[in-house]
This record gives structure tokens, C-alpha cells and sequence, in this order.
């Protein structure tokens, strides 16, 4: 007989106080996600889970329902038609949550760029008011950054590649460039490189992100990154990025080529990182990050 | 004294049986929206205002709450944090919203491209559940495909050009193209021109851009409208694309002075087209359109 699910709120013993609770963990395709959700344990939510919960609090809150109503758990769900996808589960201390934009409903293939991505990030902040967010996948990397295949990197800083909006301010806000959350006793206690990470919706590279690229003074080039910044910015959710070089962008080889022959052995890579990287979480506060 | 702010649920005498009654106005930029707030008169959402409306009815469905709570009415509001704007108000039989993406926390200026439309358009569905989506805005012309400045143009069609993704089946998921819903009567009642959309996230256009453009056969070159699409498609609500036409892509001009300088007076020529729509679509069904 299969085990029941975990809980979706832990009654676990409370870790320490201010320490973090709620993790999410973003992604953008499954064979990137396969081993972390296996890893760590996680089930998947059913089809269409988890918008609800936080608002069953505030409308609780609200119209100070009876206790019975209150405590109730509630089994919320991404809206019907969202093709999102979400994992979750406890793990030592913490509450992880996994989500993925999922499959195409037309194309079949992993809802990959800007737009999915920020979609589910912000269903998802809105749905388990995340301690942490942590941005996980992989990333073309520059070699004449000092990026090698299976470099492991945080993110320093985000900005877009492929917004130009030659109109001033406008311009700015395109490039949409933030510095992210700092953690620097992740870096020194797991060794990661770091660097600047550049974001478009195009797997290659054309000449004008090339140029807004070299502006951006990236050291890597990802598909996701900068949008799941800006709204995690958005409702100041601290957010790690975390990415594993798959491609070398300024190399001799075709990129999707390239990407497509490393992504599995690369994919171990970040996986081992994202672990390691949840064990030091676990206990902390934001402020020992 | 001024007089209340109308009711969010107008107690107006039902439309006929299946007729439109919520049409939600999706638009890019402030400039272009408040001929349209003030000509309809609607009123201006406390800010952060709309999310919990349907979840409150599918709460107390859930829970049969007793009616007391169950009729209770909500003043519902976009997450604080997120910059969207919504005006609401009534126009005949219609219960309008008209939603903008917001000014940019950081830069000030209208939250433009496809990341920031779509997530009020899906916030926005979930608030309101709307019986039809209008993104009305301006556009890029081709003259070469027969556009000329002040056209307006409903979209057969919509499609990205920025997102390259050269992997089988990605390829066709970055391109996203759909067709729209069709709406016929108001093509030949109002006598709009009809043509295919392009969105990308930059208002400028290089070589890659055209190429895709060009692939996509489009007459008109946007930077939302792919993206409204996608989230509308995505919870199977009708959306319709009315673009105004600022500038010639293909012409001599360059676009950004294009744009500014006939800003406002298309802005008037689409204030006047979405007028028109918004007065046939009243009383109708969707099957009418």
C-alpha cells in the first residue's frame, strides 16, 4: 500500500524561529526537475493545484469564519487549463514546492521563456507566499567569462537581452537589469562560481542580444531568469539563481546541438548543486544566506 | 458631492438570455486608455484590487457557507506589490474592466511587452472571469502588406517573432501562432481592416525579427498581443486584437519618432474603433460577433 502524501503544511517539529519554511523551486523543463523531484521525495500535486490556500486565509481573516471553516485544509489547485505543474513535499525542515510551466497544450514540449515563466512564479508566490524562491536550470555560459560546460552559477545580477525600446527610460526599463538576492555564504560554503545572467526567449543568439548581452556583462544566457526576477521583485520574495552550463555560446558548436548532448550529465550537475544547496538552507534564516 | 463609484455587479436588467456581459479591455499604455476610461466613464480600482472575487464564490461552493457570508460583497484586489490598474464601470448592458499592466516600480514608465501582459491578463481572468477579452492598442504597420498610419485592424491571427527556439516542435511552441476568434459581424459592421499580428518585445525591429515577421506573414507588429493570446486561449476565453497603426515599419521614419509623434492622434482613431465594438457587442451574444 503506497504511503499517504505528505502534508502540504507540516506539522513537523517548527524549525527555529525567523529560520526559512517555504521553499519554491522554479523550473523550466522536466528532465531538468526529474531527479530533484526524486530526490527529494516530492509528489505531485494533482492537475490543477494551489492557488487557493493563501486566499482562504485572507478570507478567513476577513469575514472571521468559524474555526471548523478556518482549519480547514484546503486542496487548492493552479486554474483548470493552466498546463502548470507542481511537486511538493517536506524535506528536513522545510516545505519544498517544485513548479514547472508544464507541457504545451498545442505543442506537447516544455513551456519554456519569459512568458511561462513568470505565469507560474506568480501563481505560485500567490498560492504559498514562499520564503525563498530558487531559480534553477540550465544556461549557455561565455568562455570568454571563464564559463566551462558543468560550471555551476549564481546569478549576481539578471537583465534581458532581447527588450530594446529605443525611447529613453523605456530603454531601462526593457533591459529590466536587478541585482539579486545576495547570498554570499552559499558561494563561499558550496563554491559555485558567480556571475551576471543574461535573458531572452530565443535559444540562439543574434547579433543585437549578442550586443545587449556583452552590455548586460553576462557570463551566462538562460531563457527564464530575468522573469522570474521581476516578479519575485515584484512581491519581495528573496530569489537564488542557479544555473548549470550546458552550452558554451561563444564555442564552435551549434548551440542546440550542443545543449541537447550535455543537458542530461549537466542536469546531474545542477541537481547535485540544488541539493546541496537545500541542505545549507535548511535551518537558516534569509539574513544567513 | 460625488456621486458613488458604480456597483461592481450591476443590478441592471439582464441582457438577454447568453448575451456578453463582462468584456475585459486589455491595454499596454496609459495614454492610450484614458480617452476609453473617461469616454466610458469608468472609475479607477483601490490599488491592488481584483483577485479574490471568483475564488470567493468557488470557496463558498466548496464550503456552503451560509448565505449570509455567501452573498457578501468583495472588494477584491490585485496582489499588493503588482503595479496593474484596473477602471471598472457599466456601459449599457456591459460590466467593463479595463486593465493596464502598470507603471514599473523602478522606472516609472507603462510596463509594456509581452511578460507584464500577460500576467494581468491572467490575473485578470481569474478575477473577473470574462465572457470576452478586447486588447486594444497600437501597432507597427507594413506598407508593403497594405497598412497605412490611423488603420485599424482586427487580427486573424497572432504569432511571436522573438522567440527562436531551433529544436523541433520547440520551434513552432516559440512561434506560438494561433488564430484569433473570429469575429466576422464586427468585421463587416464596422469595417475594420483585418490582417495577421506579430508580437515581439522590441519596438525596434532587426534582421532575425523580420525574417519572423515575414514567416508569420504579418501586417501589423505588436508587443502584447501574442501573449494576451496565449493566457486567454489558455482558460478558453474569446479575445479579440483591435491595433491602431503608429507607424510604418517598412517606411522611411524611424520608429520610435514615428511612434511618439503619432501617438496621440491614433490613440483617438482606436478610442473611436473600440467605441464602435464595445456599442455593437452590447446585447449580443458571442455568437453573434
Amino acid at each position: 500500500m503506497a504511503p499517504p502524501p505528505p502534508s502540504e503544511q507540516p506539522d513537523a517539529a517548527a524549525p527555529g524561529a525567523g529560520a526559512i519554511s517555504r521553499v519554491l523551486i522554479v523550473m523550466a523543463m522536466e528532465k531538468e526537475a526529474t531527479p530533484l523531484v526524486n530526490k527529494f521525495k516530492l509528489v505531485e500535486a494533482p492537475a490543477s493545484e494551489s492557488i487557493l490556500l493563501r486566499h482562504q486565509n485572507e478570507l478567513s481573516k476577513l469575514y472571521r469564519l468559524s474555526a471548523g471553516v478556518h482549519s480547514a485544509r484546503f486542496t487548492t489547485r493552479f486554474p483548470k487549463g493552466a498546463p502548470w505543474t507542481r511537486f511538493y513535499g517536506c524535506y528536513k525542515d522545510l516545505h519544498l514546492d517544485l513548479v514547472m510551466p508544464g507541457k504545451d497544450a498545442v505543442f506537447g514540449v516544455d513551456s519554456v521563456g519569459t512568458v511561462s515563466a513568470a505565469l507560474v512564479t506568480y501563481a505560485s508566490i500567490q498560492a504559498s507566499k514562499p520564503d525563498l524562491i530558487i531559480n534553477a536550470g540550465t544556461a549557455g555560459g561565455f568562455k570568454a567569462k571563464g564559463a566551462s560546460i558543468k560550471d555551476i552559477f549564481l546569478a549576481s545580477d539578471v537583465a534581458f537581452h532581447d527588450r530594446r525600446i529605443p525611447i529613453p527610460v523605456f530603454d531601462m526599463y526593457g533591459i529590466g537589469a536587478r541585482k539579486t538576492f545576495a547570498a554570499p555564504n552559499i558561494l563561499k560554503e558550496l563554491n559555485f562560481k558567480v556571475g551576471k545572467l543574461s535573458t531572452g526567449d530565443s535559444l540562439d543568439m543574434c547579433s543585437e542580444d549578442e550586443e545587449a548581452i556583452l552590455s548586460n556583462d553576462a557570463t551566462i544566457k538562460d531563457m527564464e531568469g530575468a522573469a522570474v526576477a521581476y516578479v519575485a521583485d515584484m512581491f519581495s520574495t528573496p530569489a537564488i539563481f542557479v544555473k548549470a552550463v550546458t552550452d558554451i555560446v561563444d564555442g564552435d558548436k551549434p548551440t542546440a546541438e550542443e545543449f541537447l548532448n550535455n543537458l542530461i550529465s549537466v542536469t546531474a550537475a545542477l541537481d547535485v548543486a540544488v541539493t546541496k544547496m537545500v541542505d545549507f538552507i535548511c535551518g537558516k534564516r534569509i539574513s544567513d544566506l
